[in-house]
């Protein structure tokens, strides 16, 4: 054996132990996954990005001992294509549940999440994951599509938004109603598994009863992997805390609401603690789509990003996102770019289970980013308006061609160009300088819809009457 | 003697070991004190305070071991004012550094801070502090008005802005020309005590120089008790970084300006880890005054504060501000009030030493929050433009009485008010809503000024030709 083959071999050798002692502590160790779901909360709305007077102390040590992505997105500015994406690492336009006819799923509404689509959830029971899902769902209320028909063992939540099944004689201005009135106008159900336990749910209670049942699911399945879907009604109008956080915020009742999300942020990693959890969970915070505006002190803030929820500006799809792992995810501010997107694929990569192989995917595997702070194989983001494309981002650039608000926005007269790392507030417009970096962004943007295949639109079908 | 007696006696016997343990823990372990204050640097230009593409790991982590403050004032929106009132815990028009002639000291300016007013060097010196000045000074250029002869042991750095002293022969917009020029065009001397070392400055290396300058005095002084005085001349425009950070910020020229600051703040905190100073040197990062929005990129950010440098609303005058000291500052976020006018008095209750008790003191011993995150005394705050009282905060409640820009701004026709905690944007204006509290701060609005007495304007007189 000449040294060359000698030292091949004990290149092999030493490959094979590595992915076998990889394979093995996988085997040993696999990590759980908790996903903290908010709704509505600006990229602005925590201490470690700057609010003045909200009190976040259990985000930002969580920030400071995780990973802040500061450049993370959601993949829509609206509630049921976000989470759809969330859910499958694709595109909302590809499973039918973005739609310029409809915003979002009503109580009304017949269609929901394709069964033919594959769910985190569904993609780590593969690979022996218990499975549960707490809070506000939104992606089909009727039995065959809820959370129990897309991989999870168990479900307690709301089925849709807080502000539906309205009080039909309650009568006014939109805004004033969702801010000013009380619960029990709002008939949403609370759900176990498909069975409605009460009616209209008590909304000043859920977010408690929410990290109540976040913190049972925990406890409960600390000897076997588990995925946890926390998604929390609130910050949605209307906005209610329970009595302990009641006036409590500097911020009024908007910080209240997240006030009480931040303790119950710390219940979950303090559970993670005190079971010896932690060094063995990935927990994402983030959000679904950026403030809504229209609320005025009863929305949030997209802190320095220009635009709000519902539109394809910078604050209306950048979140806040936080990765936590003690001994995982390495610490540091995160300026790579990542999307909700990028959760499946990253999370089965981190199981060592497959991402679905027979479709579109649009997300990547971040876990580079976590446990190395590698560069983020995400160099792209598209923005759509309902089912348009309305935004195209790649590296630095973002190119904005259609209106930014509305789900059916109409194209601009001029596209305009924006450096979000120089300009992460959008006010300098570069398209006049830069055509040829526009044109570039308008062919990824042609590029990327041909990839999409007509489906049939979720959003419109309604319930036979 | 009686058992109430006995109690008494035993109160005052551990009142006088805690009064006397409190003064010899002093004389034993005089504090140090270092200020870090940088130049047009926004509320929003620190990754802990939400900015996306500017990488600041040092201030993040100085935040998060000390206390990051989020309603931290400057007292006025421009330079020389500004620093005035910093150094003396005195409205600058107390001292006739504002002005609504002249926005600031010009390198034709004649004034100065008077020599009657009695800085923190001064106060410090007083009790034994070896005091030293690095940076930009601007109060005051001729040699009667330099740091040295205003209680700074040393001096080195640039005497009044960096963007002054322009080449008379180099023509064209302003702004372009800010932005474009290389420093060679800024005659600016950089001065050792009054003597002229450099002229121009070289202002690529400028923040480096400053740096090894503050670290060596802090290593030459470590033995007694200092105080160290470290104004960045960056980011105010024209922006230059040395080799190192040249290109190196996501965010441009700006990021890679703070980026330094922030390598420098980094260097600062470990020479005091290293000099084993850090458990008795409490240690002050702030900004003079909001973002210079004009320059657009060159510019930072106020975050989601409305507003910039030389207006009144919140993003003119609102400031990052860390306080870090461990072992003394007790860590968190503050969202107490709190305004550059407090260092003197609260480095004059940590030192042992006395505030000028002669004079009207406009700032607040802080020393209960920074000791013990107790409730700030400061209450209330006032917004001048030049020398016109243009906004007044009490409480949570702002309300603004002149336009927010000039130096000499006019009535609104209406004026406004905003609940900063519920809305920290000024965005709802509640002036209709509540009368009675416009009212009220109209009236602290009149007591204040009825305290200022008349006094010479510095910003006003030149050099005779």
């Amino acid at each position: 054996m000449n040294s060359s083959l000698l030292c091949d071999s004990i290149r092999v050798a030493i490959g094979l132990a590595l992915a076998l002692g990889f394979t093995q502590s996988l085997a040993k160790e696999q990590l759980n996954f908790v996903i903290i779901f908010t709704d509505d909360q600006g990229y602005g709305d925590m201490s470690c990005n700057g609010h003045p007077t909200i009190h976040t102390p259990h985000l930002d040590r969580m920030a400071f001992e995780g990973q802040k992505w500061t450049q993370f997105y959601s993949s829509a500015p609206v509630c049921t294509s976000s989470r759809a994406a969330l859910m499958t690492g694709r595109l909302p336009v590809r499973s039918g549940m973005a739609s310029s006819k409809r915003v979002v799923l009503f109580p009304d509404s017949a269609g929901g999440l394709p069964q033919s689509e594959i769910t985190i959830a569904e993609v780590l029971k593969g690979v022996g994951y218990k499975t549960a899902m707490v809070g506000k769902w939104h992606m089909g209320h009727l039995p065959r599509h809820l959370p129990t028909t897309q991989g999870f063992d168990s479900y307690y939540g709301i089925p849709y938004s807080n502000d539906m099944d309205r009080d039909p004689f309650v009568k006014g201005n939109w805004v004033m109603i969702g801010k000013t009135s009380p619960w029990s106008i709002y008939k949403v159900p609370l759900l176990q598994n498909e069975k409605e336990i009460e009616r209209p749910v008590n909304q000043k209670t859920i977010t408690r009863r929410y990290t109540q049942q976040a913190v049972k699911f925990i406890k409960n399945n600390k000897e076997k992997p588990f995925f946890l879907y926390l998604a929390h009604s609130m910050p949605h109008i209307p906005l209610y805390s329970s009595k302990k956080f009641e006036g409590k915020s500097l911020n009024g009742i908007y910080g209240d609401v997240i006030e009480e999300i931040d303790w119950s942020v710390g219940q979950v990693l303090n559970t993670l603690r005190k079971q010896k959890l932690h060094r063995k969970t990935i927990v994402l915070f983030t959000s679904d789509n950026g403030p809504w505006e229209v609320f005025e002190t009863h929305g949030g803030s997209a802190g320095l990003l220009r635009g709000a929820k519902g539109g394809t500006r910078e604050g209306g799809m950048r979140e806040p996102a936080i990765f936590w792992g003690p001994g995982n995810v390495k610490p540091g501010v995160i300026r790579e770019m990542g999307s909700t997107l990028d959760v499946l694929p990253t999370f089965a990569s981190l199981s060592g289970a497959e991402s679905p192989s027979d479709r579109a995917i649009d997300g990547y595997d971040l876990s580079g980013v976590l446990l190395n702070r590698g560069k983020s194989p995400r160099k792209e983001m598209y923005f759509f308006g309902g089912a348009q494309l309305s935004a195209v981002r790649s590296g630095s650039y973002k190119a904005q061609f259609r209106e930014e608000y509305g789900i059916n926005p109409k194209p601009l007269d001029k596209p305009e160009l924006y450096h979000l790392g120089e300009d992460p507030s959008e006010k300098y417009d570069l398209a006049a300088e830069h055509p040829e970096i526009v044109e570039r962004l308008a062919k990824l943007g042609e590029k990327l819809q041909a990839s999409v295949k007509p489906v049939p639109d979720q959003l419109v079908p309604r319930i036979a009457n």
